[in-house]
Protein backbone atom coordinates (compact mmCIF):
# COMPACT_ATOMS: atom_id res chain seq x y z
CA UNK A 1 0.00 0.00 0.00
CA UNK A 2 1.22 3.14 -0.92
CA UNK A 3 0.49 6.64 0.51
CA UNK A 4 -2.05 6.22 2.94
CA UNK A 5 -2.30 8.96 4.79
CA UNK A 6 -6.55 9.37 3.84
CA UNK A 7 -7.94 6.14 5.32
CA UNK A 8 -6.76 2.71 6.88
CA UNK A 9 -7.57 0.39 4.33
CA UNK A 10 -7.22 -3.68 4.37
CA UNK A 11 -7.88 -5.77 1.17
CA UNK A 12 -8.53 -9.09 0.41
CA UNK A 13 -10.67 -11.80 1.90
CA UNK A 14 -8.88 -13.86 4.76
CA UNK A 15 -8.04 -10.28 6.08
CA UNK A 16 -11.42 -8.99 6.16
CA UNK A 17 -12.95 -12.07 7.14
CA UNK A 18 -10.31 -12.19 10.35
CA UNK A 19 -10.88 -8.75 11.63
CA UNK A 20 -14.69 -9.45 10.79
CA UNK A 21 -13.84 -11.97 13.23
CA UNK A 22 -11.64 -10.41 15.93
CA UNK A 23 -11.99 -6.89 16.04
CA UNK A 24 -15.50 -5.79 14.14
CA UNK A 25 -15.51 -3.21 16.44
CA UNK A 26 -12.69 -1.75 13.84
CA UNK A 27 -14.55 -1.91 10.94
CA UNK A 28 -15.87 1.54 8.94
CA UNK A 29 -17.37 0.31 6.06
CA UNK A 30 -16.46 -2.97 3.69
CA UNK A 31 -16.50 -1.89 -0.12
CA UNK A 32 -17.30 -5.06 -2.52
CA UNK A 33 -16.34 -4.73 -6.06
CA UNK A 34 -19.78 -4.26 -8.54
CA UNK A 35 -20.61 -7.28 -10.36
CA UNK A 36 -18.24 -9.56 -8.98
CA UNK A 37 -19.42 -13.37 -8.70
CA UNK A 38 -20.18 -14.19 -5.18
CA UNK A 39 -17.58 -17.29 -3.60
CA UNK A 40 -18.03 -18.57 -0.27
CA UNK A 41 -15.72 -16.72 1.56
CA UNK A 42 -17.27 -13.75 -0.20
CA UNK A 43 -20.60 -15.03 0.69
CA UNK A 44 -19.37 -15.35 4.56
CA UNK A 45 -18.39 -11.81 4.74
CA UNK A 46 -21.81 -10.67 3.87
CA UNK A 47 -23.24 -12.62 5.90
CA UNK A 48 -20.99 -11.91 9.01
CA UNK A 49 -20.92 -8.14 7.79
CA UNK A 50 -24.59 -8.29 8.46
CA UNK A 51 -24.91 -9.62 11.68
CA UNK A 52 -22.42 -7.40 12.96
CA UNK A 53 -24.39 -4.43 11.58
CA UNK A 54 -21.35 -3.45 9.63
CA UNK A 55 -22.38 -1.34 6.13
CA UNK A 56 -21.55 -2.69 2.89
CA UNK A 57 -21.48 -0.77 0.30
CA UNK A 58 -21.04 -2.22 -3.62
CA UNK A 59 -18.96 0.40 -5.34
CA UNK A 60 -16.27 0.42 -8.24
CA UNK A 61 -13.31 -0.21 -6.45
CA UNK A 62 -11.08 1.91 -8.87
CA UNK A 63 -11.39 4.49 -6.50
CA UNK A 64 -9.14 2.94 -4.36
CA UNK A 65 -6.24 2.05 -6.99
CA UNK A 66 -3.72 4.92 -5.97
CA UNK A 67 -3.59 3.06 -2.43
CA UNK A 68 -2.57 -0.34 -4.31
CA UNK A 69 0.93 -1.27 -4.70
CA UNK A 70 0.52 -2.39 -8.31
CA UNK A 71 0.08 -6.04 -8.26
CA UNK A 72 -2.38 -6.23 -5.85
CA UNK A 73 -4.24 -8.81 -5.66
CA UNK A 74 -7.54 -7.60 -3.49
CA UNK A 75 -9.93 -9.93 -4.78
CA UNK A 76 -13.02 -7.63 -4.99
CA UNK A 77 -13.31 -6.73 -1.81
CA UNK A 78 -11.50 -3.82 0.64
CA UNK A 79 -12.55 -2.69 3.81
CA UNK A 80 -11.89 0.66 5.97
CA UNK A 81 -10.90 -0.03 8.95
CA UNK A 82 -10.30 2.81 12.10
CA UNK A 83 -7.28 2.56 14.71
CA UNK A 84 -9.78 2.50 17.48
CA UNK A 85 -12.69 0.81 18.18
CA UNK A 86 -15.95 1.67 17.93
CA UNK A 87 -18.53 1.11 21.00
CA UNK A 88 -22.43 -0.24 20.99
CA UNK A 89 -25.19 2.19 22.08
CA UNK A 90 -26.32 -0.43 24.51
CA UNK A 91 -23.02 -1.70 25.82
CA UNK A 92 -22.29 2.27 26.57
CA UNK A 93 -25.52 2.28 28.35
CA UNK A 94 -24.97 -0.06 30.47
CA UNK A 95 -21.49 1.51 32.11
CA UNK A 96 -21.93 2.49 35.15
CA UNK A 97 -21.18 6.58 36.01
CA UNK A 98 -21.87 8.33 39.06
CA UNK A 99 -23.75 11.27 38.01
CA UNK A 100 -25.41 12.56 34.58
CA UNK A 101 -23.94 11.42 31.23
CA UNK A 102 -23.51 13.98 28.81
CA UNK A 103 -23.08 12.69 25.01
CA UNK A 104 -22.69 14.53 21.94
CA UNK A 105 -24.59 12.87 18.42
CA UNK A 106 -23.24 13.89 15.19
CA UNK A 107 -26.06 13.80 12.80
CA UNK A 108 -24.20 13.38 9.47
CA UNK A 109 -21.03 15.26 10.00
CA UNK A 110 -18.85 14.35 7.15
CA UNK A 111 -15.97 16.41 7.46
CA UNK A 112 -12.67 14.95 9.52
CA UNK A 113 -11.26 18.46 10.03
CA UNK A 114 -14.72 18.79 11.87
CA UNK A 115 -14.88 15.32 13.28
CA UNK A 116 -11.65 15.69 14.76
CA UNK A 117 -12.20 18.73 16.43
CA UNK A 118 -15.39 17.74 17.87
CA UNK A 119 -13.56 14.26 19.46
CA UNK A 120 -10.35 17.16 20.92
CA UNK A 121 -13.31 19.33 22.72
CA UNK A 122 -15.78 16.86 23.64
CA UNK A 123 -12.63 14.92 25.51
CA UNK A 124 -11.41 18.07 27.14
CA UNK A 125 -14.90 19.19 28.12
CA UNK A 126 -15.37 16.08 30.11
CA UNK A 127 -17.79 14.71 28.20
CA UNK A 128 -18.88 10.68 27.90
CA UNK A 129 -19.12 9.89 24.58
CA UNK A 130 -19.80 10.67 20.82
CA UNK A 131 -22.77 9.02 18.91
CA UNK A 132 -22.57 8.51 15.36
CA UNK A 133 -24.53 6.49 13.10
CA UNK A 134 -23.09 3.27 11.18
CA UNK A 135 -24.31 4.63 7.71
CA UNK A 136 -23.27 8.28 6.96
CA UNK A 137 -21.08 9.77 9.40
CA UNK A 138 -17.52 10.03 8.99
CA UNK A 139 -15.08 7.30 9.20
CA UNK A 140 -12.54 7.36 12.03
CA UNK A 141 -9.50 8.15 9.25
CA UNK A 142 -6.02 8.75 10.12
CA UNK A 143 -6.86 12.59 9.82
CA UNK A 144 -9.92 12.42 12.34
CA UNK A 145 -7.08 11.15 14.91
CA UNK A 146 -4.45 13.52 13.65
CA UNK A 147 -6.89 16.44 14.36
CA UNK A 148 -8.24 14.70 17.56
CA UNK A 149 -4.90 15.34 18.80
CA UNK A 150 -5.18 11.76 20.36
CA UNK A 151 -8.23 12.30 22.07
CA UNK A 152 -10.15 9.38 19.79
CA UNK A 153 -8.17 7.45 22.19
CA UNK A 154 -9.60 8.76 25.18
CA UNK A 155 -13.53 9.18 24.83
CA UNK A 156 -15.62 6.44 23.33
CA UNK A 157 -17.43 6.64 19.73
CA UNK A 158 -20.25 5.08 19.94
CA UNK A 159 -22.40 3.22 17.12
CA UNK A 160 -25.72 2.90 16.09
CA UNK A 161 -27.42 1.87 13.15
CA UNK A 162 -29.52 4.62 12.73
CA UNK A 163 -29.20 7.98 14.67
CA UNK A 164 -32.99 7.98 15.01
CA UNK A 165 -33.28 4.83 16.69
CA UNK A 166 -30.38 5.68 18.83
CA UNK A 167 -31.94 8.44 19.94
CA UNK A 168 -35.50 6.98 20.98
CA UNK A 169 -33.20 4.32 23.24
CA UNK A 170 -31.03 7.12 24.39
CA UNK A 171 -34.54 8.73 25.39
CA UNK A 172 -35.54 5.32 27.38
CA UNK A 173 -32.83 5.63 29.65
CA UNK A 174 -33.76 8.92 30.87
CA UNK A 175 -31.36 11.38 28.61
CA UNK A 176 -32.72 14.51 27.36
CA UNK A 177 -32.27 15.36 23.69
CA UNK A 178 -31.16 19.07 23.31
CA UNK A 179 -31.08 19.72 19.04
CA UNK A 180 -29.04 23.01 17.57
CA UNK A 181 -30.90 24.85 15.02
CA UNK A 182 -30.67 28.35 14.11
CA UNK A 183 -34.55 29.16 14.28
CA UNK A 184 -34.84 28.23 17.51
CA UNK A 185 -36.63 30.94 19.99
CA UNK A 186 -34.17 29.72 23.64
CA UNK A 187 -30.63 30.48 23.17
CA UNK A 188 -28.60 27.66 24.46
CA UNK A 189 -27.38 28.96 27.31
CA UNK A 190 -30.58 29.43 28.83
CA UNK A 191 -31.22 25.74 29.75
CA UNK A 192 -29.54 23.86 32.75
CA UNK A 193 -27.32 21.23 31.47
CA UNK A 194 -26.00 20.20 35.08
CA UNK A 195 -29.38 17.89 36.25
CA UNK A 196 -30.11 15.56 33.47
CA UNK A 197 -28.49 13.04 31.34
CA UNK A 198 -28.16 14.64 27.97
CA UNK A 199 -27.45 14.23 24.36
CA UNK A 200 -26.33 17.02 22.11
CA UNK A 201 -27.35 17.10 18.94
CA UNK A 202 -24.80 18.71 16.34
CA UNK A 203 -25.97 18.93 12.44
CA UNK A 204 -24.44 18.53 9.01
CA UNK A 205 -22.78 21.40 7.86
CA UNK A 206 -24.96 21.41 4.83
CA UNK A 207 -28.29 20.56 5.81
CA UNK A 208 -28.25 20.61 9.73
CA UNK A 209 -30.25 18.53 11.97
CA UNK A 210 -33.00 16.05 9.75
CA UNK A 211 -36.45 16.11 10.54
CA UNK A 212 -37.53 13.39 11.91
CA UNK A 213 -34.17 13.93 14.88
CA UNK A 214 -35.21 17.66 15.26
CA UNK A 215 -39.34 15.98 16.17
CA UNK A 216 -37.55 14.12 18.91
CA UNK A 217 -35.80 16.68 20.63
CA UNK A 218 -36.83 18.20 23.68
CA UNK A 219 -34.90 21.06 23.41
CA UNK A 220 -34.11 23.21 20.65
CA UNK A 221 -31.45 25.77 21.23
CA UNK A 222 -29.93 28.39 18.64
CA UNK A 223 -26.45 30.49 18.87
CA UNK A 224 -26.82 34.20 18.49
CA UNK A 225 -24.86 35.27 15.41
CA UNK A 226 -24.47 38.11 13.41
CA UNK A 227 -23.38 36.51 10.33
CA UNK A 228 -24.56 32.89 9.21
CA UNK A 229 -23.92 29.83 11.41
CA UNK A 230 -20.75 28.96 13.15
CA UNK A 231 -18.61 25.85 11.43
CA UNK A 232 -20.25 22.89 13.58
CA UNK A 233 -17.07 22.30 15.87
CA UNK A 234 -16.82 25.65 16.64
CA UNK A 235 -20.87 25.52 17.71
CA UNK A 236 -20.69 22.29 19.44
CA UNK A 237 -17.30 23.66 21.49
CA UNK A 238 -19.50 27.03 22.44
CA UNK A 239 -21.99 24.57 23.92
CA UNK A 240 -20.11 21.90 25.56
CA UNK A 241 -18.17 24.77 27.53
CA UNK A 242 -21.32 25.97 28.28
CA UNK A 243 -22.31 22.90 29.86
CA UNK A 244 -18.79 22.35 31.47
CA UNK A 245 -19.00 26.37 32.76
CA UNK A 246 -22.42 25.38 34.34
CA UNK A 247 -21.14 22.52 36.09
CA UNK A 248 -18.13 24.44 37.63
CA UNK A 249 -20.00 26.65 39.24
CA UNK A 250 -22.53 24.59 40.68
CA UNK A 251 -19.70 22.36 41.64
CA UNK A 252 -18.43 25.47 43.45
CA UNK A 253 -21.59 26.22 45.22
CA UNK A 254 -21.93 23.20 46.33
CA UNK B 1 -1.57 28.47 -14.03
CA UNK B 2 -2.60 25.70 -12.93
CA UNK B 3 -4.67 24.00 -9.76
CA UNK B 4 -4.42 27.78 -7.61
CA UNK B 5 -6.49 26.10 -4.70
CA UNK B 6 -4.07 26.58 -1.84
CA UNK B 7 -2.77 30.46 -2.74
CA UNK B 8 -3.31 33.14 -5.34
CA UNK B 9 -0.24 34.04 -7.19
CA UNK B 10 0.73 36.70 -8.93
CA UNK B 11 4.42 36.79 -10.72
CA UNK B 12 6.30 38.61 -12.67
CA UNK B 13 8.26 42.41 -12.14
CA UNK B 14 5.31 44.74 -14.20
CA UNK B 15 1.88 42.74 -12.29
CA UNK B 16 3.53 42.91 -8.80
CA UNK B 17 4.98 46.71 -9.67
CA UNK B 18 1.21 47.53 -11.09
CA UNK B 19 -0.11 45.74 -7.74
CA UNK B 20 2.27 47.68 -5.60
CA UNK B 21 1.00 50.53 -6.64
CA UNK B 22 -2.64 50.02 -6.82
CA UNK B 23 -3.79 47.32 -4.09
CA UNK B 24 -0.46 46.90 -1.45
CA UNK B 25 -3.08 45.79 0.95
CA UNK B 26 -4.28 42.69 -0.87
CA UNK B 27 -0.42 41.45 -0.74
CA UNK B 28 0.36 38.70 1.72
CA UNK B 29 4.00 38.16 0.69
CA UNK B 30 6.59 38.69 -2.09
CA UNK B 31 9.15 35.95 -3.07
CA UNK B 32 12.18 36.60 -4.89
CA UNK B 33 14.22 33.55 -6.23
CA UNK B 34 17.46 33.30 -4.35
CA UNK B 35 20.82 34.49 -6.14
CA UNK B 36 18.79 36.26 -8.59
CA UNK B 37 20.59 39.85 -9.96
CA UNK B 38 18.65 42.66 -9.35
CA UNK B 39 17.77 45.24 -11.66
CA UNK B 40 16.13 48.67 -11.67
CA UNK B 41 12.58 46.88 -11.56
CA UNK B 42 13.34 44.42 -9.01
CA UNK B 43 15.18 47.22 -6.69
CA UNK B 44 12.24 48.96 -7.27
CA UNK B 45 9.84 46.28 -6.11
CA UNK B 46 11.99 45.73 -3.07
CA UNK B 47 11.89 49.68 -2.44
CA UNK B 48 8.31 49.41 -2.96
CA UNK B 49 7.57 46.11 -0.47
CA UNK B 50 9.97 47.80 2.41
CA UNK B 51 7.91 51.32 1.93
CA UNK B 52 4.76 49.51 2.13
CA UNK B 53 5.81 47.01 4.87
CA UNK B 54 5.25 43.73 2.57
CA UNK B 55 7.38 40.58 3.73
CA UNK B 56 9.94 39.82 1.57
CA UNK B 57 11.13 36.44 1.33
CA UNK B 58 14.02 34.80 -0.69
CA UNK B 59 13.66 31.43 -1.12
CA UNK B 60 14.00 28.72 -3.84
CA UNK B 61 10.78 29.33 -6.07
CA UNK B 62 10.84 25.76 -7.60
CA UNK B 63 8.41 24.95 -4.99
CA UNK B 64 5.97 27.11 -6.52
CA UNK B 65 6.42 25.23 -10.15
CA UNK B 66 3.71 23.20 -9.91
CA UNK B 67 1.25 26.39 -10.26
CA UNK B 68 2.86 27.02 -13.53
CA UNK B 69 2.61 26.07 -16.72
CA UNK B 70 5.20 25.46 -18.41
CA UNK B 71 6.88 28.42 -20.21
CA UNK B 72 5.70 31.02 -17.71
CA UNK B 73 8.44 33.41 -17.27
CA UNK B 74 7.90 34.28 -13.77
CA UNK B 75 10.95 36.25 -13.54
CA UNK B 76 12.39 35.28 -10.46
CA UNK B 77 9.41 37.24 -8.41
CA UNK B 78 6.09 35.74 -7.12
CA UNK B 79 3.79 37.36 -4.62
CA UNK B 80 0.83 35.50 -3.02
CA UNK B 81 -2.35 37.93 -3.15
CA UNK B 82 -5.36 37.93 -0.87
CA UNK B 83 -8.97 38.61 -2.05
CA UNK B 84 -9.64 40.64 0.37
CA UNK B 85 -7.83 44.35 1.42
CA UNK B 86 -6.19 43.93 5.20
CA UNK B 87 -6.45 46.77 7.20
CA UNK B 88 -3.78 48.99 9.12
CA UNK B 89 -3.94 49.01 12.76
CA UNK B 90 -3.92 52.82 12.56
CA UNK B 91 -7.20 52.72 10.57
CA UNK B 92 -9.16 50.83 12.28
CA UNK B 93 -7.98 52.46 15.81
CA UNK B 94 -9.69 55.45 13.57
CA UNK B 95 -13.19 54.23 12.82
CA UNK B 96 -15.81 55.38 15.33
CA UNK B 97 -17.97 52.64 17.00
CA UNK B 98 -20.67 53.42 19.86
CA UNK B 99 -19.45 51.28 22.22
CA UNK B 100 -16.59 48.93 23.07
CA UNK B 101 -14.31 47.16 20.37
CA UNK B 102 -13.59 43.58 21.06
CA UNK B 103 -10.68 42.26 18.59
CA UNK B 104 -9.17 38.83 18.11
CA UNK B 105 -5.61 38.71 18.08
CA UNK B 106 -3.93 35.98 16.42
CA UNK B 107 -0.28 35.06 17.66
CA UNK B 108 1.59 32.86 14.42
CA UNK B 109 -2.26 30.51 13.79
CA UNK B 110 -0.75 29.10 10.52
CA UNK B 111 -3.39 26.70 10.35
CA UNK B 112 -5.77 27.45 7.46
CA UNK B 113 -8.39 25.38 8.93
CA UNK B 114 -8.09 27.35 12.24
CA UNK B 115 -7.96 30.53 10.46
CA UNK B 116 -10.43 30.48 8.45
CA UNK B 117 -13.15 29.09 11.14
CA UNK B 118 -11.98 32.03 13.59
CA UNK B 119 -12.97 34.61 10.86
CA UNK B 120 -16.33 32.84 10.49
CA UNK B 121 -17.19 32.72 14.31
CA UNK B 122 -15.24 35.78 14.67
CA UNK B 123 -17.66 37.57 12.64
CA UNK B 124 -21.26 35.32 14.22
CA UNK B 125 -19.89 37.23 17.25
CA UNK B 126 -19.82 40.51 16.62
CA UNK B 127 -16.39 40.60 17.16
CA UNK B 128 -14.67 43.87 15.56
CA UNK B 129 -11.39 42.92 13.73
CA UNK B 130 -8.91 40.23 13.85
CA UNK B 131 -5.39 41.29 14.30
CA UNK B 132 -2.69 39.56 12.92
CA UNK B 133 1.25 40.28 12.13
CA UNK B 134 2.78 40.60 8.70
CA UNK B 135 5.63 38.13 9.55
CA UNK B 136 4.12 34.82 10.62
CA UNK B 137 1.04 34.17 10.32
CA UNK B 138 -1.34 32.51 7.57
CA UNK B 139 -1.89 34.06 4.68
CA UNK B 140 -5.33 34.80 3.30
CA UNK B 141 -5.70 32.18 1.06
CA UNK B 142 -8.53 30.50 -0.72
CA UNK B 143 -8.79 27.68 2.09
CA UNK B 144 -9.27 30.35 4.48
CA UNK B 145 -11.66 32.38 2.54
CA UNK B 146 -13.54 28.90 1.75
CA UNK B 147 -13.37 27.58 5.50
CA UNK B 148 -14.76 31.21 6.88
CA UNK B 149 -17.87 30.70 4.72
CA UNK B 150 -17.53 34.13 3.14
CA UNK B 151 -16.64 35.86 7.05
CA UNK B 152 -13.36 36.71 5.26
CA UNK B 153 -15.21 39.73 3.53
CA UNK B 154 -17.62 40.59 6.77
CA UNK B 155 -15.20 41.42 9.69
CA UNK B 156 -11.95 43.23 8.62
CA UNK B 157 -8.63 41.39 9.10
CA UNK B 158 -5.85 44.52 10.61
CA UNK B 159 -2.22 44.00 9.92
CA UNK B 160 0.64 45.02 12.07
CA UNK B 161 4.32 44.61 11.10
CA UNK B 162 5.09 43.24 14.80
CA UNK B 163 2.13 41.94 17.12
CA UNK B 164 3.84 43.12 19.87
CA UNK B 165 3.92 46.65 18.60
CA UNK B 166 0.75 46.31 17.92
CA UNK B 167 -0.41 45.36 21.25
CA UNK B 168 1.46 48.31 22.44
CA UNK B 169 -0.42 50.11 20.70
CA UNK B 170 -3.64 49.05 21.12
CA UNK B 171 -3.35 49.70 25.34
CA UNK B 172 -2.33 53.30 24.40
CA UNK B 173 -5.80 53.41 22.93
CA UNK B 174 -7.05 51.55 25.86
CA UNK B 175 -7.73 48.10 25.12
CA UNK B 176 -7.47 45.36 28.02
CA UNK B 177 -5.36 42.23 26.62
CA UNK B 178 -6.42 38.99 27.22
CA UNK B 179 -4.03 36.07 26.91
CA UNK B 180 -5.46 32.25 27.00
CA UNK B 181 -2.71 30.03 28.79
CA UNK B 182 -3.21 26.42 30.22
CA UNK B 183 -1.17 28.02 33.65
CA UNK B 184 -3.24 31.07 34.38
CA UNK B 185 -4.93 30.90 37.82
CA UNK B 186 -8.71 32.26 36.11
CA UNK B 187 -11.19 30.74 34.01
CA UNK B 188 -12.18 32.39 31.23
CA UNK B 189 -15.88 32.99 32.53
CA UNK B 190 -14.73 35.26 35.25
CA UNK B 191 -13.90 38.14 34.11
CA UNK B 192 -16.41 40.83 32.53
CA UNK B 193 -16.35 41.17 28.95
CA UNK B 194 -18.81 43.73 28.89
CA UNK B 195 -17.61 46.96 30.02
CA UNK B 196 -14.00 47.17 27.81
CA UNK B 197 -12.50 47.54 25.02
CA UNK B 198 -10.56 43.96 25.07
CA UNK B 199 -7.93 41.99 22.48
CA UNK B 200 -8.27 38.52 23.27
CA UNK B 201 -4.84 37.13 22.13
CA UNK B 202 -4.89 33.20 20.74
CA UNK B 203 -1.54 31.34 20.46
CA UNK B 204 -0.77 29.05 18.13
CA UNK B 205 -1.13 25.31 18.22
CA UNK B 206 2.57 24.20 18.23
CA UNK B 207 3.62 27.16 21.05
CA UNK B 208 1.34 28.88 22.71
CA UNK B 209 1.14 32.56 23.42
CA UNK B 210 5.06 34.15 22.76
CA UNK B 211 6.40 35.11 26.45
CA UNK B 212 6.99 39.19 25.18
CA UNK B 213 3.01 39.06 24.36
CA UNK B 214 2.54 37.08 27.81
CA UNK B 215 4.18 39.53 29.85
CA UNK B 216 1.74 42.70 28.44
CA UNK B 217 -1.54 40.87 29.14
CA UNK B 218 -3.88 42.41 31.56
CA UNK B 219 -5.96 39.03 32.06
CA UNK B 220 -4.44 35.48 31.55
CA UNK B 221 -7.12 32.93 31.55
CA UNK B 222 -7.63 29.23 31.02
CA UNK B 223 -10.22 26.87 29.73
CA UNK B 224 -10.58 23.96 32.00
CA UNK B 225 -9.76 20.54 30.53
CA UNK B 226 -9.92 16.88 31.43
CA UNK B 227 -7.63 16.30 28.45
CA UNK B 228 -4.77 18.27 26.62
CA UNK B 229 -5.60 22.08 25.23
CA UNK B 230 -8.62 22.63 22.53
CA UNK B 231 -7.76 23.54 18.78
CA UNK B 232 -6.93 27.07 18.72
CA UNK B 233 -10.61 27.60 16.23
CA UNK B 234 -12.72 26.25 19.22
CA UNK B 235 -10.82 27.52 22.11
CA UNK B 236 -11.23 31.11 20.55
CA UNK B 237 -15.14 30.04 19.62
CA UNK B 238 -15.70 28.92 23.45
CA UNK B 239 -14.39 32.43 24.51
CA UNK B 240 -15.80 34.65 22.02
CA UNK B 241 -19.27 33.30 22.68
CA UNK B 242 -18.77 33.34 26.56
CA UNK B 243 -18.53 37.80 25.95
CA UNK B 244 -21.53 37.45 23.52
CA UNK B 245 -23.47 35.50 26.25
CA UNK B 246 -22.73 38.08 29.12
CA UNK B 247 -23.49 41.25 26.39
CA UNK B 248 -26.59 39.39 25.73
CA UNK B 249 -27.25 38.98 29.63
CA UNK B 250 -26.66 42.64 30.04
CA UNK B 251 -28.51 43.96 27.21
CA UNK B 252 -31.60 42.04 28.56
CA UNK B 253 -30.95 43.84 32.27
CA UNK B 254 -30.59 47.75 31.01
Amino acid sequence: MKNNNTNNLIYGKNPILEILEKSPNRLNKIYIQQGISYDNRLKKIINEANNKKIIIQKTNLQKFKDNFEEDTNFQGVIASVSSVEYIELEDFLATEKKGFKRLIVLDEVQDPHNFGAIVRTAAAAGFDGILVSNHRSCPITPVVEKISSGAINHIPIIKTTSLSAGIDILKKHDFWVIATQMQAKDNYFEIDYTDMNFALVMGSEGSGISKTILNKADFKVKILSNFESLNVSNAAAVIMYEAVRQLYLKSKKS
